[in-house]
């Protein structure tokens, strides 16, 4: 078989599994509670959150453990906004947590702006600067888009936010673990990252807060998190998410430079079969490969691949079951003819040269089939 | 050692763990994907869905799952109350996850009345009764007290609030996995589980929500558990969580026949001894004993057997760093000079009765020493 849909998620790396186990066998104790038996997960739960800190250069205080990506947009979203007047900026790429969160804040009484983007996909700094006014009390734009790779101009943006006095946030989920992050010379005041999104586990993640940002808990309850974020900490799976995160890291431009190598085998292959498509997106985060065929359907591209073992996606990557032309690739203005043979193929560290081969061949087959 | 902190967390049960291994290493798939590699988690998800349903007696369409008891409460609580006017009321003996989710609920304008209980730590039927008014949206009342152990009348509870048009919600963190619970036969409309309670791991649980209760998302997001909780689905755990609770299930009464012994066991020794202590509560769930020790101090009773590598807890279950009076306690009106010597002893299923005897004999030892 060929997984080649990492960016829905990813096989959990053998050292997070192998860090996860103690605590779910031995270490059990729960880490808010003040024995020496649970000096262990308290520990390791230290450990993590200076580990992952790191990563993206924040300090550990800054990093607030969630269940995963979802949770991390709401609260930021509703954490800054809720119980407000005024307004809050997004674009229209966003993944669902974000743009359905600020949906909610907006049955709330809160005015939603989704930003356009340009045929690459990218969110125009000069746009923002035009809706930006003295009533935007949050501006949220993803780092990268989920289906398509493209990267955004964060630092551009969040300085506007700034200079109009708003929080920025940015779902980072496609991002964090895949290029690097310094949360400082980015100038957020929020991001959002998922574990299994880079070789971590289900069910965890965590959101960014900069020091002095006004954001209200989410999880009202116990004591755990600084009190923002309440709820007996799952240690097992954020010690393992944060091996996972550290080894993306120590690892990242040797995984860029293969994933991009991925990609210019499956290129070269299709260009060469004649496989007329159009690669959307500004070329952004590695081995994100969005392809629009003309004349394809995604869905029957996905199954007929699915019948080889090949893996990948259409339309979101959270839940493709859907079968219409996705939001971002509408959003893109990708042309009509190319739009409904969208599809996704994201390939991760276990994948080979020979992966990428087996996918163009696949897809070339099938395109001369369906001619 | 002897772990006697279970309702503060439980060791993992063996077999749970083994049934997540799957799903965390090999069929890693992301449930909300349509393609075959996906069956694996799709079908495990339906299936540990089936099996907790029938664990209350609900329809598998019913549970939602959740990152845990602190997520369930908080949803249903704000799920029900967001946007809306009006009051709702819940106790003075709740976790906190209730009474802050109903504090931030105060915050945006719902009026929050705390009833108050017995000293056997049990809400009465009649306050509610005498409370409730049109006005009231939600009525929040806990199954089992996380402190003490009492159980509450249920089904009466939630008789009342129906008959005045309120929703009813349970917090049953403490009671499913340990007692028998029909949601029909109770009449509740909500009940939160936390997976991590009944040898479940951490990071995991649901909410039951009866169909046609009208519950806002928690989460906004991807379409996963029907739209109203998104989020990529935590297969590993969910699956952990119904092997745990089913377990738990089919051994409930030689459970709890257990638990009872080890109860008396310990009790007869400390009266044997003649300690001069009050057991709180109302004899509730098997396994959980509130001793309040005259002329002791909780704290110190947790930290001298905590040298003995006995593992209890004084105050809150979640986190007891608090040297504070709880606010249980301080709402059942344990008398003065035994409140402060309150802790919890609570056992679990690998408890035997040398544990019971040892936990018991080092606190006579730790009482006569300090005497």
């Amino acid at each position: 078989m060929v997984y080649a849909d990492h960016a829905a998620t990813t096989p959990l790396d053998r050292d997070a599994f192998e860090a996860m186990c103690p605590f779910l066998l031995e270490d059990y104790g729960n880490a808010s509670q003040p024995y020496s038996f649970s000096i262990a997960s308290r520990k390791a739960l230290k450990q993590a959150r200076m580990t992952v800190a790191s990563c993206i250069k924040a300090l550990p205080e800054e990093i607030y453990f969630t269940s995963g990506g979802t949770e991390s947009d709401n609260w930021a979203v509703k954490g800054i906004m809720m119980g407000k007047k005024g307004s809050l900026i997004t674009s229209q790429i966003e993944h669902h947590a974000v743009l359905h969160a600020c949906n909610a804040m907006e049955g709330l009484g809160i005015q939603v702006e989704c930003l356009p983007v340009d045929r690459n996909c990218v969110v125009q700094p000069r746009v923002l600067e035009n809706r930006i006014t003295q009533d935007t009390g949050l501006v949220s734009i993803m780092m990268v888009n989920n289906e398509v790779g493209s990267i955004q101009p964060i630092e551009r943006l969040s300085r506007i936010a700034h200079e109009n006095g708003a929080w920025f946030h940015t779902d980072a989920v496609q991002a964090v673990g895949h290029m690097e992050i310094d949360v400082n010379h980015l100038g957020i005041d929020m991001l959002s990252a998922s574990a299994h999104k880079f070789n971590g586990p289900k069910g965890i993640g965590f959101l960014y807060v900069r020091k002095g940002t006004r954001i209200q808990p989410y999880a009202d309850g116990g004591a755990q998190e600084a009190g923002l974020r309440a709820g007996t900490e799952n240690v097992a799976a954020i010690v393992a998410m944060a091996v996972a995160l550290k080894k993306n890291c120590d690892h990242m431009r040797e995984n860029q430079i293969k994933m991009r190598k991925l990609e210019q085998i499956l290129e070269d292959i299709l260009r060469k079969e004649k496989i007329n498509y159009i690669r959307n997106g500004n070329l952004g985060i590695p081995g994100n490969i969005s392809l629009s065929i003309r004349g394809a359907e995604g869905e029957v591209l996905l199954h007929r691949l699915d019948l080889k073992k090949i893996y990948i996606s259409t339309g979101s990557a959270c839940n493709s079951r859907n079968t219409e032309i996705s939001h971002v690739i509408k959003a893109m203005k990708v042309p009509e003819d190319y739009a409904e043979g969208t599809i996704r193929i994201s390939f991760g560290t276990e994948n080979t040269e020979e992966d990428a081969v087996e996918v163009a061949r696949a897809l070339v087959e099938i395109m001369n089939g369906t001619k």
